[in-house]
């Protein structure tokens, strides 16, 4: 069986609950609180020596980190991410982007706006991401505007990966009111069968 | 013929030209000069929306972007990526480390001290990024310590984007002289045949 460390509130930890529900696949979930340095423990860190979740362990004892690298190896073979090498290196070319120009935005922000105390720091913080978090936004919008998924005309990991920080990112305080093909899309990704929601668990 | 938009002092870019050098595949550099704009002109956008280099243009102009989607594009079924379902993974889970965890400390760190005029706010921005760079290299020495390569004892990808970054990293001010398994692995990739410099362009 395989095992999940996650954490409640992660939209990193809920882009591999989405896809393990997808696929159908049983998992063992270990909830870690990662505001009171659970993934902070000489235990954690002997498993994932870079103290995040989500952490998969496999079968057989490995252990796989990163969201989105876990994403692909749960898809691998499956009609989440197609065979195509230059349609798979798109869904990558996307979680990239995900991981690089919209979580560190987005994800901070709503982690920030709903979880801690705000100071003058972490105001400055939040305030300094929302042009780039703006921008990440409308680079998806242009995309999806006349597409309804982001690779392969299919629904893919690209999708799950985006999905999980964009569908909430009004907690982060990002309005997506003038972004019509992002709310289109999160209707599709959401509307799919066997979709489960993030506090689902 | 493949066609790179690049910049001259970019890693990310660096990867790219690591990779086709090692593969033997020719190809058209277009120098951008990101400090000036050459990102953000419509031309350009209109061939990658997000605004940034290194774009790839394959043969039948389809693009493609993100450095570590480029990588994994070009480095399908050649000795640069293992074949293995979860070594693949892994390659990627170290690739994802590279864009989240290391790159926005150690890159950013680099480019501000190298090529921005300091003053307060920058001068914040370098610090804040200390204890998180050195808490990624620190994740790096220690994979390292048993090992000669990130993944599958072969040297691959995951290598070439950790690579980028790392063996410049006192350019942004970050010491590796405690960290003797990375300067060894450093000199193990420079030392592979068919390796060309960052500035060698």
């Amino acid at each position: 069986m395989l095992t999940l460390y996650d954490s409640a509130d992660s939209g990193n930890a809920y882009k591999v609950r989405l896809a393990l529900a997808h696929l159908g696949l049983p998992y063992e979930r270990i909830a870690l609180d990662t505001d009171n340095g659970e993934t902070r423990t000489s235990r954690f860190l002997a498993t994932n020596p870079n103290g995040k979740v989500p952490t998969l362990v496999l079968d057989d004892g490995e252990v796989l980190c990163e969201s989105n690298a876990i994403l692909f190896y749960l898809a691998t073979a499956t009609p989440l991410l197609p065979d195509d090498a230059l349609e798979r290196a798109r869904a990558l070319q996307w979680m990239f982007f995900e991981q690089y120009s919209h979580e560190p935005n987005i994800a901070v922000s709503r982690h920030v706006l709903k979880h801690l105390e705000l100071n003058r720091e972490r105001r400055a913080l939040v305030e300094s991401k929302r042009e780039p978090g703006y921008r990440a936004l409308g680079v998806m919008e242009g995309h999806l505007s006349d597409r309804a998924y982001f690779v392969a005309e299919q629904f893919t990991i690209a999708d799950i990966a985006l999905y999980a920080y964009t569908h909430v990112a009004d907690e982060g305080k990002f309005d997506l009111e003038d972004l019509p093909a992002i709310r289109r899309w999160i209707a599709r990704v959401a509307g799919q069968p066997g979709h489960v929601l993030i506090t689902d668990h």
